[in-house]
């Protein structure tokens, strides 16, 4: 074959559901020389990049590292470890990362019952109350703390209340508002929790950080059946992340990307967390109020910070706009997911790329795009 | 909590069972500009790619791509994908990844035969046509080409010869030799077949290449339950991988990380397969002489050019010796893994890292630290 031509990509401006605009920074980082994963040196960057995801997560959990895969092997290692055939357990829907949850649980050999309410709307105290009576003997339930493909935001502490006075756990969805929004795994007692680097960290696609509580852990040591995952077997890789005395092999680390994701919590913890909240929060004002100005209405009730998704109105052709936005302007954009397939634009607003220039530059252009 | 200082990794020289040593050009490729994962210049990309992997294990698969994780990821795909709880397969064991497939497969719910050598052996066509006999039902052989754990290298023609005619599936664990040994994936008919972009292609850690043949594709059409990993689910990922009209969002592929791999393959078509297997031989070859004039000796009869595993003499505490390299020469090496623990050095000569200099830098410090 012919050898294909160097790389040479574009210097895209990435305002879609993620991956996020990275900071030359964090891709400096990440191409620092590579080291072995028991390289002591390495080792101490792999426990300074857990203890700030910690940092980030707001917890003290013990065991909280970076899984070796994007946002849906946390999901997976959450659901493998916690879930055993024929457990029972609740999940909420309201957009494609909660039916995401639901086919992960059953194919971890669960009996899922789920609670749904339209695309876009986010649950209610209420309707968690009657979902935990309805099915007392759920082990978990699992929701989604900013659903990326509708871009609601859902409140989550007193549904925490209700699903611990019931006995269950706690599993979070934070793939879309870690590092953008508020996240506080131990203040809201959330028993597992998984996000993606790659969306309000602003780092490449790559690793999911996870978090799981001493509940968690509880439930993981009385399993009375192996992990049917090798690789996201929790039992196995905390003697690698955890391990006092000597650091166990279990697969090897992706060093470079751990670089990426460490730089990215320095940047992170650098702004500080609140900062970064009100950060997010003005830029997703400022960019709803030009939106709106454009005619164009916010889906959501509740909108996320770091994800707008708004309707597209009927005359106009969607896959066209985003085309020309990238084609011409070097701006990326996200189409709608699921119902809202055609329907919809998701506009990301995380990290490194919710600037006021941005929110500006984006505008400019989708007004000239739409004539 | 204090922000750790920035990333200022040693430049090692990896010469143990994996990573090997990143060319900067690779390190570079993957800090250019982070690209969405439907841009149509990644997809570009990304093909391009798969194509190169395509001609490094000398294939024409059409069901050819990179798993998004680690190599211990692509043997997890294989099983999970191929393997229907209640199948029976047989596995050959001669060292730790041997037993890690067996583990796998049984995580995934078959029955699993196992052959067995000592650890260092391989095995020979007559004791897999015995096994093959002895397990008639069973529905895929899976076997290791380069046991990292020993060194050694298993020969592969007559056994897929043998296990064909058995009607069975042939399932390859290449993550030691892809790059550096010959792997003929068509010309082998090898049905499977995973490796690690950390070893003889000297990208770093973090996706797994393979490939499935048209008979696997067979195999997992005709399955009557759903893959148990979402995450690793073929009948999904080849909508993205290799959908026609348009590619279906599975998970945010690791964009930064797929630049490596594209770059780490040009070197590899660069140089050509049959001049970078010579290489690997003669640097072979050069470090063999070396090692056996110092006195240590080669514990496979089969060596690997890409993995030199040696006994380490009684009065050598091998720890120190490998301690001593890494904080005074800035080498590494691997100590034995499994029942080689404490007893064996491995050095890699991987991509790379399998150089003239390497090798002749290498026994230097080592004859030095033997003193």
């Amino acid at each position: 074959m012919t050898i294909p031509a160097p790389l040479n990509p574009r210097e895209r401006l990435l305002m879609g559901p993620g991956p996020s605009t990275v900071p030359r920074r964090i891709l400096s980082a990440m191409g620092a020389s590579t080291l072995g994963h028991l390289d002591p040196q390495y080792i101490e960057y792999m426990d300074e990049t857990c203890q700030m995801i910690r940092e980030v997560y707001q917890t003290e959990n013990a065991l909280t590292f970076p899984v070796s895969g994007t946002g849906m092997a946390g999901m997976e290692a959450v659901v493998v470890n916690l879930v055993e055939p024929g457990d029972e357990v609740i999940v909420c829907i309201n957009g494609v990362f909660g039916g995401r949850m639901k086919d992960n649980l059953e194919r971890a050999g669960a009996t899922v019952h789920t609670v749904e309410v339209p695309w876009g709307e986010t649950f209610s105290d209420d309707a968690i109350a009657e979902a935990v009576e309805q099915y007392p003997k759920s082990k978990m339930l699992g929701i989604v703390h900013a659903e990326t493909s509708t871009g609601a935001l859902q409140e989550l502490r007193g549904i925490s209340q209700i699903v611990h006075q019931a006995g269950m756990l706690f599993a979070v969805d934070t793939v879309t508002s870690l590092g953008g929004h508020e996240v506080k795994v131990d203040d809201w007692q959330i028993d597992a929790v998984y996000s993606g680097t790659q969306k309000c960290l602003s780092c490449p696609p790559g690793l999911s950080p996870v978090s799981f509580s001493p509940r968690a852990i509880e439930r993981m040591e009385a399993r009375k059946t192996k992990v049917q995952s090798w690789y996201l077997d929790v039992s196995m890789l905390k003697n690698y992340y955890m391990g006092s005395g000597g650091r166990a092999y279990h697969h090897t680390a992706p060093i470079n990307m751990v670089y990426a994701l460490r730089e990215s919590l320095r940047i992170v913890l650098e702004e500080g967390l609140e900062n970064r909240f009100s950060r997010h929060q003005e830029m997703h004002q400022l960019l709803r109020a030009g939106l709106e100005s454009l005619g164009l209405q916010y889906i959501p009730k509740e909108s996320l910070y770091t994800l707008n998704c708004v309707s597209v109105p009927h005359e106009v052709d969607e896959a066209k706009i985003r085309s020309k936005l990238l084609q011409d302007y070097d701006i990326e954009i996200g189409g709608g997911l699921g119902v809202f397939a055609g329907k919809a634009w998701r506009i990301g607003l995380m990290g490194h790329s919710a600037t006021r220039r941005n929110v500006g530059t984006l505008l400019t252009a989708l007004k000239d795009c739409l004539g």
